[in-house]
Order: structure tokens, then C-alpha cells, then sequence
């Protein structure tokens, strides 16, 4: 047997490949979970899922499913026994959960010290600037009462100008716990609210970026890296709408300088799994990072079609701490468009004909009730122009979601 | 809505693909049934197998399992009830079965009359003929008695020579039911052995092939139909052991010509879903079909990884009467390997090691226990150059059933 012959990351009972196979426990039963079901299959590696409904979009899709919350101790303890290591569907995985599972001797990667950066963004933005890693400016309100919110934003807004983000430390996604303030009026809305329902705020400064990228790496517990293709992701009212990779026009040594950052953040944050590194580009071409996501991400779903070895296929590796595959493009540019749902009833009759329009999209679909602005797929399209592939993919999500008839 | 937003295949209760997506019932568990859940996963597509045991290849990663068995006519009816189509992993559901489905108003594909063909040797060969499709030479065994048989085939050896082939009309696959006869004692020996089976049987002249090819085309209920580029097979002792696509050298005409073959059978046997013609190829460039299979095929698993449609997606699509998608490549070449069990107790350590050898290695393992012979994976390997794509899947392929160790 060669030298790469032992056994690294599956500890549990998983004997041979066959009715043995490695158990990866997967927190959480959204698209995420629901999109590592096809490597998994391939891998020869078995899924088991927390749910919390049984129609939960891995639910459908994974026979090994557990009915519980992420944040009940006991039901996580109890679900990760027999899996050889447990991984994330999202972030919201309180961390004395984490510590629990931990202490039962389970293998969880991310780990809990890592993903805290995912989920605290005063933590990941101290840490950042400790690393040298460019952040914008930033400062933690001072939590204790409104007025000593008030107070610290008011110095914050008068050092770097108004208007300013305010962001919930934890908690936040796809646009929720953001708000671009304007006035003093609207500071004083969200920090009452925000002390009302005990959520600690951070202030950002407005950065007047061009457009945002993503760095997405995978990281094994024993230290390999791989980079994907850095991406542009296009992004409206806070929800990521389109994916274009490679990001268009962006040199070689900035392309670098976001892996490198990427990869980076993941030797010393210690992530295992899938990492993504949301970055905001200015007009002078310099990158700052707006936020970690510690897991398989939005920016990655071209990679399902679109690369050698998905983001998925990745993370489970990863995890398993097998080896990395290749994060090689198949084809110049990939293009990926959400599917929001809006109000077509019967998204069915809009598959059809979309599928009849360009037999080369690849249309994803995830299992979920349309409901208006929800991410219920996605599609992506691969070839050898941009405009082309942009074309391709908007219109099919636009078509998806009912926008358009044509 | 377009032109094309009517419902054509999916006739039962599916509604939106959310949590009422159209729900595809396949008769039997194997491989190819497992390979069928990732693009059932993003095409938001649901699974239910009728599986032998609860631990089948396709039982352990499609939630939705009934047990049963494929010949029992209520199993498989009470399997078919919620069901929008029907399909198959394997050939061998009986015909009465089969018919007794359609009476009960169950949508199958492919249906009974084109099966047949796969099922029956001298039915197709009997098609096939009168089709104007090259077939070799080949004649039915009386079957009333042994020395009606060995009659019919010392004839048929008289007439076209010694070797010849026999075959199981019905049954066969991998090399079993197939028997060269070099000698009259061994023509008895099978001929006596089969009476006292039931088992009919053709003679066939041995082909003095150069080499096999298998071209694969998908036609959906309403006529669509698309070709897979014609790929070499490579078969040691009756079993396929690597897949080249495209056949190296095969002139675009042969392609044209092989691709035609499988387009005129597909059309004019009214084959629903995928279809694989296996192909003789003489020292003159001559094309015979060998054997037909209506279903995805050991010849298209390459496409998996290596085409923007897999031969999966294209079934599930075909089967529902969804407009196929493109089956073009993603590299210049593919190469598959089957990974057959030998005496490895224990793939992890080969698996990881073969990982780490080649990172654009894909891996596929079918959860099956280790058996000497038996298919329990494959590898597939995309490049530019088809000597190099050879070495690196077969070498994977050898170190994974314990073949070599370095």
C-alpha cells in the first residue's frame, strides 16, 4: 500500500466503501446539505441529516434523517453518534452545542473555534486585522444601554461620514441584520430595536465598492488547500442574484491576492471544510473582505457543473480529510443565476420550457414551496462568452420565477 | 407561457417541484439506479425504487424504497401507485408484468413492445434484419428437442464455420450466456445444459471484430431524440473493463453511420429513455450490432463527469418527456475505468491513496461489498490526450481492487 495509505479523517466504525462507508452527519437539512446528496452518492460516502421538518430540502433527498433542532444539545449529541464526523447545512450552531459535541469525542469540522469567525462578525473583523488582512473600518457599538449605542456610532459616523452600515454580530444572511444608515433618525430605529430584541451591533463604513467577489477555498484538518477561481458575485437588495467565474477582467495578481487572502484566513482560522470569502472590489482595484461563510456557499454553485470537483464533492472531502480534488474549470466561463421564487404557481410548465430553450442549462432545483423572494434553485451555464452565458442563465431565472413569458 | 408550457410527461399527481415534484418509479436498486439520484437531486426530480434488499446500491441513498421483487405482478403494481413514470435499472422484468402495469393506465418507459428487443435476442436480431440494420449472420436453435438443436447448429457451422457463438435468447449479461464453441462435444455440452434449463438458444458467427464500439442516443415519448459522441469499449473476458470517448480514430463518417444505427433502432422500435447499441468494428471499418440495452449503460458512464448531460439526467428527462439536454463533452477526451472487486477486505486506504495520486480523479463507488469479479465502481478521467487519460484511470482503477500497490 502506497505512503497515503492510512486511515485520516473517518474515525468511526465506516469498514470498506461498500454497506460500511464513511458517515458524514450534516447539521442542518437545507439546499446545502440537500446539493452534497450527488457527491456523496459518487464518493461512496453516506449522509445523515438533522432536520427539522421532514420535507426539509435534504430531507427529501437523503434516506438518513433525523428530526431535531440545532440548537437542542441533546438531539445533536444524539444524532452524531455513529457518524464519523459532522459538518453544517448553515452557521446558526450555537457554540456550547459545538463544545458538547466536542467533549463526546465527535469529530466537527468546521471546528467550533473557527466557525465563532463565521458566526461573530466583531470577532472575525478583529481577528482579520490582527492577520493584516484588509477590512474596512469598523467598530463594535457599545452595547450597554441605547445611548451608549448612540454614542458610539455618533463618534464612528463623525470620524469616517455618513451614510454608514450597521451590522447584527450574529445572525445575519442574505441582507437580513444590514442596514444603511442615513440619518440620525434611522440609527436611533435600529439601535432601539436592535437593544430591544438583545442584538449587538457593529458599524461599518459605506465602502464604495465597484462590484464584489468571492475567494472560496477548501481546507483539510491535515493542512491541504485548494482555490477555486475567484468570482464575481452580483447582488441585489442584499441577495446574491448571479455568479460569474472567473471574475471578468480581474488581473492575475489581484486574482492572487484574493486566494492568497482566502487561503490565508483558512490556515489561520484553522477552517476545515469549505471556506468563502466575500470581498468588496473599489474603483482603484483594492480588495477588503466583508464576510467569511464557513461552509459549501451561493459563490460555489457553478462549481457543480461548472468544475472538475464541485465545491460539495470538496467539502465532503475535506471533512473526511481525504484528499482534495482539482477545482479546474471545465469551460472559459460559467455563469450561475438564483431562482427566487415569486409567484408562479407551478414552476413546472417554466422548466419545461426552459429546458426546450438551451439544452445546455443546468437547471438545480431544491425541493422547496415557491414562496416570493426565496431561493427555491438555481441554474448555470457554461461556454466561452460572458454575454452569452449571462444572457442564458438571467433568462432562465427570470423565466423560473415567472417574470418573464417569452 | 411559451409554447412549450404544457405538461407533457409527468401525468400523475406532481404538482410544483417543490415538495409535489414528479415522482419517477425504477424497478430495481443496482447501480444504475443509484447513479440516477444526483441529477434526480438538481433536477428537483423525486426517486422510488423497488429494491430486492433494503441494502441495495440504490436503497442506501434514494429515501423512498419499496421491497419487493420484479417479477411478482401485485409488487410491482401496488410499487407503481403515486408514481408519474415508470422505468428500469435492469432488462429482466417479464413482459406480463409489464403489460399488466400498462392496463393499470401506469406510464412505462421504455414500454414492453420495445423492451422486448432488449430482452429477447432473436427478436431483435429478427427486427434488426428486417430493419435493414447490419447484424451478423446468425440463426435460432430448434428448440423442440437436443437433436433438433444440434441439428440447426451443425448446419449453421457447416455453412459459416467453426468457431461459432451460442447465446441465451434471454438472461445474459456480462459474458454469461454466451458461449464460444470451438468443438462438436462442447456444442453438445451447452446445447443439453440449456434444454435441461429451458433456455433457448441462437448460433452466431464469431465476428472477427478489431474492436467494440457502443453508441448511445436518448428519445424521449414525443420523438426528441440525442446522440452521444461513439465511444470504444474495451471488454476482457466478457465484462467491460475501460470506456474510451470518442473511439480513438473512428472517422466521422463510421461515427455518423454508428450514430444513424442508433437513431433508426431508437426511432423505429419506439425506445423511450436511453438507449446503448453495441457495436462490432471489423478490419475494414464494418459495423454489426451486437446486443442493444434500454437503459443508461456501463458504455455512458463517462458522460457522468465528462458531458454537460450525463446518460442519468437524460434518462430521468427522456423518461418524462422533458426536452433532453446536450450530451457534448467537456474535454477532448474521457476515459472510463470499471473498477472490479478482487480481494481488497478493506478500499479506503486505496481510495484515499488514489486521491491523492491524481486530484482530477473521479471516483465512483456503488456501495456494494467486495466480491472477485463484481462492479462495485468506476473511475472517469478527462484530458486532452488519450494515452495519458488511460494510464491514470487504469492505474486507478487496478489500485482500488488491490492490483498493485505503488
Amino acid at each position: 500500500m502506497g505512503t497515503d495509505g492510512g486511515r485520516a479523517g473517518a474515525t468511526g466504525a465506516a469498514g470498506s466503501l461498500g454497506v460500511g462507508a464513511p458517515v458524514v452527519g450534516v447539521i442542518g437539512a437545507g439546499q446545502l446539505a440537500r446539493m452534497m446528496q450527488p457527491p456523496a452518492v459518487a464518493l461512496g460516502v453516506r449522509l445523515r441529516v438533522l432536520a427539522a421538518r421532514a420535507d426539509d430540502c435534504a430531507a427529501q433527498v437523503i434516506p438518513d434523517v433525523v428530526l431535531g433542532s440545532h440548537d437542542d444539545p441533546d438531539a445533536v449529541v444524539a444524532f452524531a453518534r455513529g457518524c464519523d464526523v459532522v459538518t453544517f447545512d448553515h452557521e446558526h450552531v450555537p457554540t456550547a452545542v459545538l463544545e458538547r459535541l466536542i467533549e463526546q469525542g465527535v469529530a466537527v469540522h468546521p471546528g467550533a473555534d473557527a466557525l465563532l469567525h463565521a458566526q461573530d462578525k466583531a470577532v472575525m473583523r478583529e481577528q482579520l486585522g490582527a492577520l493584516g488582512v484588509p477590512v474596512p473600518r469598523w467598530t463594535r457599538l457599545d452595547a450597554a444601554s441605547v445611548d451608549a449605542a448612540m454614542h458610539t456610532a455618533a463618534q464612528f459616523a463623525r470620524e469616517t461620514g455618513w451614510p454608514f452600515i450597521l451590522k447584527a454580530i450574529r445572525g445575519g444572511y442574505d441582507g437580513k441584520g444590514v442596514w444603511r444608515i442615513e440619518t440620525p433618525q434611522q440609527l436611533r430605529e435600529v439601535v432601539e430595536t436592535a437593544h430591544e430584541r438583545g442584538v449587538e451591533l457593529i458599524a461599518e463604513v459605506l465602502v464604495p465598492f465597484v462590484r464584489e467577489l468571492s475567494a472560496q477555498v477548501a481546507r483539510s484538518p491535515h493542512g491541504q488547500a485548494v482555490a477555486y477561481p475567484v468570482v464575481e458575485t452580483v447582488q441585489r437588495d442584499g441577495v446574491c442574484r448571479e455568479v460569474y467565474a472567473p471574475a471578468p477582467g480581474l488581473g492575475a495578481d489581484r486574482s492572487a491576492q484574493a486566494q492568497r487572502i482566502a487561503l490565508t484566513v483558512a490556515r489561520e482560522l484553522d477552517v476545515t471544510g469549505m471556506l468563502a470569502v466575500e470581498l468588496f472590489q473599489t474603483a482603484d482595484g483594492a480588495l477588503s473582505v466583508n464576510e467569511l461563510a464557513m461552509r459549501p456557499h451561493n459563490s460555489g454553485h457553478w462549481s457543480i457543473d461548472g468544475a472538475v470537483t464541485s465545491q460539495f464533492e470538496n467539502h465532503l472531502r475535506a471533512v473526511l480529510d481525504l484528499p482534495l480534488g482539482a477545482p479546474t474549470p471545465h469551460a472559459p466561463v460559467a455563469v450561475m443565476a438564483n431562482v427566487l421564487g415569486l409567484d408562479l404557481p407551478d414552476v413546472y410548465p417554466a422548466y419545461l420550457h426552459c429546458m426546450a430553450r438551451d439544452p445546455g442549462l443546468k437547471i438545480h432545483m431544491y425541493g422547496k414551496a415557491v414562496k416570493p423572494g426565496r431561493k427555491i434553485g438555481h441554474v448555470t451555464v457554461l461556454g466561452d462568452n460572458l454575454g452569452d452565458c449571462v444572457e442564458r442563465a438571467t433568462h432562465a431565472a427570470a423565466y423560473l420565477r415567472g417574470e418573464i413569458d417569452e
